[in-house]
């Protein structure tokens, strides 16, 4: 088998075997292949797409570069949601205590920050003490003893995936449908969930921006995932405005504890509620939507999910003190009011640019090995079909350097369009994708 | 700029600007920018195409991380030659002393056998003690004084071409007309002709296998020449079969003299003076095909095309007595006979494999850095149409390992296919590519 013919196979639009995939996949990941010809290989495949068959193969074969976790001594079913980014996306830190009080194991490997899209990983970790990193003897110990663990990729799990997606990073191809699902359900299929549900974000703050490509992300990630024979579905949702108030790590931290608490934004609550269902209802929980969602509700009133929540800092070392008192999180010292212009209705918010001033404000990574500063961030006071008046309050930044901060008030400023005709307020969950298909909801 | 806009851009089918190009070309000289997103970057152009204007502007990109020859000095017009490469095509050997002798000057910047086809240096070194490689400063006075001068290419010749090109070759991205264009272009302009004619080879022994490819890649090259204000016409001519009888070094040279002398093979006479009429015509010699025909063959008969040929042997070091006696240039040991296993009309000859079987007998390189045989090579006796009795001798081989030579002589039998039905001799010369267009010949 020569390089050459499989980079030009898929240069012709030819269908790949598996063993070329093998081959191509493997001799990367040993260094055998070069860089050089990864890239021409990666952008044939983003200019000539993969069919589900050939995304399956490349799934397996990057994930069969690495250790694969074996939970079949953890008893529970084992439900993880996986969500494609976006600005405020802080579903994970409520979800995943949220579904474990409710009888669910939730193995959850997370990522950190990538590009202006938050990581869960960075949040967990303005908490005091909070360790995303131990061994996996101690991952299924927690999985067994209190249902949930969240922890971050090791150095092992699909290092082919790593390496390609570095070279993606730097080569401009990022942006394909076959390698964002392979490089997704690697990672996704190495945890040993039986169940995953994911979050396909879509809008002007996501990685996809229109409806189109992210139903077919979700198609193919189910396709694939049933080819792999694992339960999924995925929910579009939207990502036109951040997701709740809080962007930033603390910020987030506390209002995910505020939602567990029951005082949820609206918005949050819609897409945590919508996956948690999902979850309980592949992870045969329950058999309908409305006993899902009043189960959830019920698992906040009763305060069993924030207990598990408590569990899991304590079991991960974290100060589960912060829990009744926000003080003991990182805090900022500066805080900035972002005061409309003008009076009129919030036509749209350009969330990618949210999210960039976060990160320029120090929330997130410029470059990889950046420190990342937990107590700055935004909280969005006004979304999309909110009435405003002049000099009314849009946002509060909270920024530890005074220059930086006012940078990032005129950047929130130019992100928002406020206009005079009335617009409406965004729907949040917009489709279902499964086996059988795609549901508007 | 970003490297990685620009590989977006080409990616996503948009329009490169100049600034993008020499940006792109200028950094990955001088090791700026890796190889890796080249390879991308390639791979884009590849499948998305470039325009003239891009193909235009990426070849001067190319030319100008070298140097350009300034032949303002001299005097005469200055026309060449280029071909795209195929087996047994001697041609420069013949029309570059043959023009030069009709008054025209001929700076050749000539390369090396490359894959299964040969090189002009390698078949003018056969000559004992022709140079192919010296100062500009001679290059010069040889062309002033004898108006002709082959040599290769030096380092120094638009060195993006050459890192380029190394990358192509493992990469998959060589059969691309823009980078072909390109590649051939920033070399043949950097050195000084008002005019080139193009041999565009099309058939199973060329790059291009069908017609509609040559043909736009001609195209693609008179275009980007007018672009870049040269004169230049393009030939598409057949390489489905060798050109003439010899392929190999010393005896490509000895039917080089020999047809100097006047005894062509028919096909190499028909491609040698429909190039060398376009040679003449672009060079303001004459204005029509048959005075220029009839200019050519009275410079054969006279002597002093073979006179202009020995002058440049003189000149380039090389002992001019080989001339009259072939016994001088290296002979190979053994001479086998390829026989016709039954009777019948040449149906086809697979030409890629005669080439590839020649490079195995030790006429080319199979890696970089690899020394040629000049002795070893064959006699191709039986063209397409050619009627053939059984046992009758179909082709010579000329080797220095018997068993070489044996393996040789089983590939050439199974590269002919030979047939009851009587089939036609191949024309040549197929069409002429100009700025007015595409004319059959």
């Amino acid at each position: 088998m020569r390089v050459y013919d499989i980079i030009s196979k898929k240069r012709d639009r030819e269908k790949l075997s598996k063993d070329e995939i093998d081959f191509f996949i493997d001799g990367y990941t040993k260094e055998k292949i070069p860089d050089y010809q990864m890239s021409a290989f990666l952008m044939a495949i983003f200019l000539n797409g993969m069919d589900i068959d050939e995304t399956a193969n490349l799934t397996l074969s990057m994930m069969r570069t690495g250790k694969t976790l074996d939970l079949s001594e953890v008893p529970q079913v084992k439900v993880d949601k996986h969500s494609t980014g976006g600005v405020g996306d802080k579903v994970s830190l409520i979800l995943a205590p949220l579904v474990a009080s409710c009888g669910l194991c939730v193995p959850m490997l997370s990522g950190r920050g990538l590009g202006y899209t938050g990581g869960t990983l960075d949040k967990l970790e303005s908490i005091s003490g909070f360790k995303t990193s131990f061994s996996l003897k101690k991952f299924e110990k927690n999985l067994k003893e209190i249902g949930l663990c969240i922890i971050g990729q090791t150095e092992d799990i699909a290092p082919a995936d790593k390496k390609i997606y570095a070279l993606r990073d730097v080569t401009a191809t990022v942006d394909s449908i076959p390698l964002i699902t392979s490089s997704i359900l690697s990672k996704k299929l190495t945890e040993g969930a039986d169940v995953i549900v994911f979050d396909v974000k879509v809008g002007n703050g996501a990685f996809m921006k229109d409806e189109e490509k992210a139903i077919s992300l979700a198609q193919t990630l189910i396709q694939v995932g049933k080819r792999l024979k694992k339960k999924m579905v995925a929910l579009i949702t939207d990502m036109n405005e951040p997701l709740g108030e809080a962007v930033g790590n603390s910020l987030e931290v506390i209002e995910s504890i505020e939602a567990l608490k029951g005082n949820f934004q609206k918005d949050l609550m819609e897409v945590t509620f919508a996956l948690g269902s999902c979850m309980l209802i592949l992870g045969k929980r329950v058999k309908r939507f409305e006993k899902a969602k009043e189960i959830l509700n019920q698992a906040i009133k009763d305060g069993k999910a924030l207990d598990k929540f408590r569990q899991m800092i304590e079991r991960q070392g974290g100060d589960k003190k912060v829990i009744d008192n926000y003080d003991l999180l990182p805090k900022a010292q500066f805080e900035i009011l972002v005061k409309s212009p003008k009076s009129g209705y919030v036509r749209s918010v350009d969330t990618k640019k949210i999210g960039f001033s976060a990160v320029e404000l120090g929330a997130g990574r410029e470059k990889i090995g950046d420190k990342i500063d937990p107590a700055v961030g935004f909280l969005i006071k006004k979304k999309v079909g909110d009435y405003v008046k002049e000099d009314e309050v849009i946002a509060e930044i909270f920024a530890n350097d005074k220059e930086k901060g006012e940078i990032a008030k005129e950047k929130i400023l130019s992100a928002y369009e406020i206009s005079r005709t009335k617009s409406k307020r965004l729907k949040k969950t917009l489709y279902l994708v499964d086996e059988k298909g795609v549901r508007k909801l």
